[in-house]
């Protein structure tokens, strides 16, 4: 591609650089989560959320777990302002939720902000400035030395302001557009706003590194963190944030290779809504320690209506294949790939393991609310015998034998394929009954019954061209003997008779049900299922319909 | 989250760790790009493509640069092997590009792979079979001599296969399920295949190393591959590919650590199409180089032709906040996000620069065929004065006073508020009209004239309450002569009488149009616009238009 001359990288390295962060295998500990939903996620929506949606986010938030909430942005914008005094003067924040404000350092607005505040017993507030060489040279026009003044001040003022206002307040600072600036001038400010909170282990402050805009590779913005974490004054009194945008792709990887880094708190939203390609989604990085599992302090055992309740809130889809919440995440529509997590679903069933090991799944779809069936096993034309015989099983009973799975996949797949369509369990049944379950076309079963009690002696009545013939025989066993009737009196000529029969349990549980394969002239199985209420004479109506099939293919 | 104790960590380290792949920055190199697209892609698609779906979607991707495609799995599907047929027989492959297939280690289904690409010039033939610990016991229930046994004698007959057929065939072997595999077990295997292979400098091999399910962080893949790519035999003749899902949400990211650690080619779809969560997006890869001033050999010029095309062929959406594809990605609705984007525009205009440093913005929007106006400064109630100013200014060229944008601001805030709606540029410009062009109710401006040539004194006639009034005044200049009729003899208060003045030059170049402020008797700026062929007239009508705000508002 032309162009690409124009871009040099916008980042900055350390000065020094250690991966001490590498050698850690997975995150061990959760990180303190907050939600800016409420703020980037709501800002960057086409339409923002009314007040009333507000508010019932705000309960979703609480229903997952988030004690920490950035509401907004309360002394810029009525709305937002309303909306926090709205949660304090109706009592809506629980105990141990701490809601979270935005604001620039200028004293008017830290003021209205700290108005906004009263009545609410714990509160994180958030100032910001940008520090980024774009942002100084472009937009502010301003020297190192005067965007260190203006953090400095806010940060006086903040103190002063809480100190003045009843309530629990946490500082957070952010040198916002952190990725654009260079390493020991992001220190050098934040360790002066440091110096101005004076953390302690009872007032620790938030120091938050965001990706305003992501730059580098993963592992740079690690080692990035890694500086300022082995840097900072007061560390151990410093809650390290990390709030990392997706414009690489990479926000969930740059926040996980951070947490290593020292990251200790993670600024994000559910299903990564947020300013362009979005913020870190937290719902992937939560369950992606579960899979490790590491319990990620927060709950989507309820899958489905948080992602219902998070798009009739925002407007925005959950996609397909967003991690976990997506509607095709645990689907497998191949072969191959639904033989291998039944197979893996069955090693479970017969151990009774303890550790989920099912190929192709990360985790099991049950822990989050979602079901195997209907979001695993899907079918269309790229499918396999396993997954429809799987979902036969699953939701009609029909336990097939080996080759009749392959028979009926290959039916299935045709079905898909020329109707260009995924096919729903119903229609897999429907295909299944159509093709093989009491075909009485052209021999028809009318009665049998047998003679004697020693041997197996038969006699069978049948409708064929329009009459109706007796037929006697003998054999083996009771389904030899009508088989030996049918072969030698109407002229037909299979072999290796094989059959499979079981109770039908879903439905109606006195059911039989029987399966019968031959092999005819042509050298193919041809298959058919007999259902009666009687077992005999359910494999005698699957003998029937396998030579039906049979004839209808040769 | 209970039932987290059920997930192991489902992979492996390996024996040695190195990182050498962390001490570089950035990915200097583009890969061997393969589409994978027409098959992962398509495979799990709902509805897979049809035959010509398919073939207007490889013509897709040769367009964007592709000069590898896998096409399916011919021997499995009676679809795929017409695919590969009419691609060859159509003679639709361009003779830089191969086309990839897929194939079990099964004579029967080689030989048929191999039939399937008679009189293809240059194609890639996939091997594999699983190789992890869950696939062994749980769905092969084989020991790992009897998987390597499958591998191995699946190179022979390709090796045989491809002796005995026409054409320019690379090897390409891939453990399946190589991210749940022991790494030592992974290198047995793959180093056998090698043997049977025996790669040249002409006859390189493909290792392909899929995260088939990501199951560890990225940098543990990244791990993995470099201890892989230290410790194939035959290093210099082999191609290490990667094929990356994004269970985890870190497809990307494993995608660029297993670059800077080894890889040398990716398999991947656009905007991450492939099984449950997706196989790694090329597009996203693609331009993260280009934002490092990479070029990385395939083209997104067109990104809405890309984006159309894949959206009607595949039946998916790309999500609006896919990275460089998503409508919202470079979309900027708050205030201060607008304001520093506008700066930063101005910055590069004025300075002619060869860099890109807009802040906000990853890369120029221009650069993959997206517009400034449109997809990134939008508005709504969390917008500014500056974007609001801006695309007054871009589409119709009324270029505010500063004082007169915040002004504007408020009210469309407002106006976006209140219809809970995004604002379109029209919109905008209708409120800008409605609340202060040519406003002349109720002080009405008939005529003027100035007498005589020294001072200014002028005649206003006015229509005021329903009455034809004619006010004189002087003063320093003629607007200020009229300013002084007005205030005089209306009995109007206002000071700080500022304006400005441009031709407008969209639409109609003749027209101009002046801004006027005015201070009230309340102490807030009060604005007019006025229009009019002639500049002078034009801000009389300005000034009568901010004398009759200023009579609303107060």
């Amino acid at each position: 591609m032309k162009n690409c001359n124009k871009y040099q990288r916008g980042y900055f390295m350390p000065p020094l650089t250690s991966f001490k962060w590498a050698q850690q295998e997975y995150v061990t500990t959760p990180p303190t989560w907050c939600s800016v939903d409420l703020r980037d996620g709501n800002q960057a929506l086409v339409v923002p959320m009314s007040l009333e949606e507000k508010l019932e986010f705000f309960q979703l938030l609480v229903k997952v777990g988030f004690k920490e909430i950035e509401v907004g942005f309360p002394a810029a914008s009525e709305t937002e302002y309303t909306f926090l005094r709205t949660l304090i003067e109706q009592d809506l924040i629980p105990e141990d939720v701490s809601i979270q404000v935005l604001t620039q350092s200028r004293e008017h607005i830290i003021e209205k902000t700290f108005k906004a505040l009263e009545g609410a017993k714990r509160a994180v507030v958030h100032l910001y400035n940008s520090t980024s060489v774009a942002q100084r040279e472009q937009v502010f026009k301003m020297t190192k030395e005067e965007i260190i003044e203006i953090a400095v001040s806010g940060a006086q003022l903040l103190k002063q302001y809480a100190a003045k206002t009843e309530g629990n307040f946490r500082f957070e600072y952010s040198p916002e557009s952190f990725t654009g600036t260079e390493m020991e001038f992001a220190l050098e400010i934040c360790n002066k706003v440091l110096d101005v909170f004076e953390p302690t282990p009872e007032n620790k402050v938030i120091i938050n590194l965001p990706a305003t805009v992501s730059m580098s590779m993963p592992h740079v913005y690690a080692s990035q963190i890694e500086y300022m974490s082995d840097h900072f004054k007061y560390r151990d009194n410093v809650i390290l944030s990390l709030h990392p945008h997706n414009d690489r792709g990479t926000a969930v990887a740059d926040a996980e290779l951070g947490l290593l880094a020292g990251g200790q708190r993670i600024e994000g939203t559910l299903f990564g809504n947020g300013e362009r390609t979005g913020n870190v989604d937290i719902v992937t990085l939560a369950l992606n320690m579960f899979s490790h599992g590491v319990d990620p302090g927060l709950n989507f055992e309820n899958m489905l209506d948080i992602t219902a309740g998070y798009e009739k809130l925002t407007g925005m889809k959950v996609h397909e294949r967003q991690p976990y919440g997506g509607k095709l995440v645990f689907a497998a529509f191949s072969g191959s790939h639904q033989d291998a997590i039944t197979k893996g679903m069955k090693y479970r069933e017969e151990r009774d393991c303890n550790n989920w090991t099912v190929p192709y799944l990360l985790i099991d779809p049950q822990d989050i609310g979602r079901e195997y069936e209907g979001d695993v096993i899907r079918i269309n034309s790229q499918s396999g015998k396993g997954g429809i015989a799987f979902l036969l099983e699953q939701h009609y009973a029909f336990d097939l034998p080996a080759k009749m799975r392959e028979d009926f996949g290959y039916k299935v797949k045709n079905v898909s394929d020329q109707l260009h369509k995924e096919l729903m369990p119903v229609e897999i049944k429907d295909i299944f009954v159509k093709e093989y379950v009491n075909i009485d076309n052209p021999v028809e079963l009318v009665n049998f019954r047998f003679n004697g009690q020693e041997d197996f002696h038969t006699t069978v009545t049948i409708r064929y061209n329009n009459e109706t013939l007796e037929l006697s025989g003998k054999g083996e066993g009771r389904l030899d003997a009508i088989s030996n009737a049918l072969q030698s009196q109407l002229g037909l000529s299979y072999s290796n008779l094989n059959y499979k029969e079981h109770a039908l349990e879903v439905g109606s549980k006195s059911q039989a049900v029987s399966y019968v394969g031959i092999t005819g002239p042509d050298g193919a199985m041809h298959w058919g299922c007999g259902i009666h209420m009687d077992i005999f004479t359910s494999s005698v109506k699957a003998l029937f319909s396998a030579i039906n099939t049979m004839k209808k293919a040769i």
